[in-house]
């Protein structure tokens, strides 16, 4: 790409998302610099979406800028932290300007929502990548993590997961004829990190997960930080009306092993469920208990008619009957 | 790329650079958690990497893992940041436990040169891009920035640019026969951050900009941010043994237009110079006074000639006669 097509990608990220005081300097120098909260400590985490992986070729601009902050935030929110800061790294194949003004609103959108600024980015010619670093903080003792999960805690999960993978499925022309289809795209397309809930959940949560590679593959990951297990009861899945269109087993495949979610995963200590529940009404906060804490290691799903087996290995090797 | 060789990736980062205590929570949850220090900002920078573009195919990987967090590290050194953290955002064709190692290797020795640990990444699958992310901290008041330079102070650049320019030409095979290839091929593939200069710099410096475009492209965007100009003596320039084999005015272009140096372009108010010179000595700190900062925007480069015309657009549109 030429200069003057730089400065036009520049001139869409020097002022992007939320204005925010603790921003000392901004897009433009470089390096940012930015005031961190005294005695919270940082949270940062990193991720990339890929075209032709991550999400179909010809992906909406919009959904495109908003996914590759929503599943940033969702690993904040994983951690019970506030976001504050982003970084965008964009790797794109040619500087069209509708498709990066379609790319921005969406990344921006988000962006304000959350009350996160843009800080610095790097445009570079490429196959389409978009990485995002996000920064935000969290009283250190509070923060929440995979590992904190103990034999007996209550298992939850907020939202209906498997929406987005059968909004994929639809997406890529896998799936048809569903009711409801526009719900389930959205979920693929738009999801929504649950920054809220994750920050509200510090006073309740021994362990928490974001949901990005299926229910049971994310469970298996908090369970084996943790040094446990989990059940989960197939009956108790929280699955959306579009999702149940597709008949009671699919609909729990797609909640059970689907990707793409940004729900969170959660344990609670069962001393806590029940101040959890008032305090953080579910019809409210939108999460459902789904299952408990084993000390046995690994997933074991169990339905109507008993166990299912789980491999250990989780999402690739799942074995659903 | 199956689960199996994300957790063969997951192995080489997980204990990648230096140990350090304000690490409170590293590779392996949904974010990592770092202290930053009290009174200091946080700098954040963000730089990609992408094959075929930055470097060319089929590089070696540890120079591919050394100069993606080369490049970060010199935008620290140009805000006279301390760096600390780093997260890695790594787009692979496949997972090649040989190339992984070797770049793994590349990453790490340069890491723990400056004290910085891997804590997050994300490792997806596509054509081969590295971005990193590069976190540091800085005293707010003492950070520089490129905004600062003022007609009248004196301008500096570090090492002897154009190096890695001809380093990358040697590689690319566009150039030959040059005594001393190595060394400039090393410029190239094992660039140097300023790091220690440039914190050093924050007691003397009004200006400072990494050379990563070109020392015309780099200075005029200082010159730009600062609202003045430069002026350039091509006599001033300091050439390499090798890159002076090329030719006066070979070697002169490369130095003026190259990029990938990773040098530090700064700015010194004249009445601190002497002090500069006493205390950081250029000898010592490799460090060579090429010019003067201008009220007169653009820059100019002048030689025994006289002056040579540069466009105030910079590299893109040098004109060199």
């Amino acid at each position: 790409m030429a200069l003057s097509e730089f400065d036009l990608i520049d001139r869409f990220f020097r002022h992007c998302g939320a204005s925010r005081a603790d921003v000392r300097l901004g897009v433009g120098d470089d390096a940012a610099l930015l005031a961190c909260p005294p005695g919270e400590v940082l949270a940062a985490a990193v991720d990339t979406l890929v075209e032709g992986v991550h999400f179909p070729p010809g992906s909406p601009a919009e959904s495109i800028g908003h996914r590759a902050l929503a599943v940033n935030l969702s690993d904040l929110a994983a951690m019970g932290a506030r976001p504050a800061w982003a970084l965008l790294a964009l790797t794109l194949p040619s500087a069209d300007a509708t498709w990066l003004s379609a790319f921005t609103a969406g990344f921006a959108a988000l962006a304000e929502a959350h009350a996160v600024t843009l800080v610095g980015g790097d445009t570079t010619h490429g196959p389409l990548t978009v990485t995002v670093t996000i920064l935000g903080h969290v009283a250190a003792t509070d923060a929440l993590r995979r590992s904190g999960a103990a034999p007996g805690d209550a298992l939850f999960v907020s939202g209906t997961p498997g929406d987005a993978a059968a909004g994929l499925a639809l997406e890529q022309g896998r799936l048809q004829g569903v009711e409801g289809a526009q719900q389930l795209r959205d979920r693929f397309l738009f999801p929504t990190p649950r920054v809220a809930l994750g920050e509200r959940l510090r006073a309740y949560a021994s362990g928490c997960i974001d949901v990005s590679d299926g229910l049971v593959a994310d469970a298996l990951k908090l369970a084996r930080a943790s040094g446990c297990g989990v059940e989960i009861a197939a009956t108790a899945l929280p699955l959306s009306g579009p999702l149940r269109t597709l008949g009671l087993k699919r609909a729990r495949d797609f909640a059970l092993t689907g990707g793409d979610d940004y729900e969170l995963c959660f344990t609670v200590p069962l001393e806590r469920v029940a101040r959890l529940q008032a305090e953080l009404p579910c019809e409210q906060w939108g999460y459902t208990r789904i299952g408990t804490v084993s000390a046995e290691s690994g997933v074991r799903v169990r339905d109507e008619e008993g166990a299912l087996t789980v491999s250990s290995e989780g999402y690739d090797h799942f074995v659903s009957g």
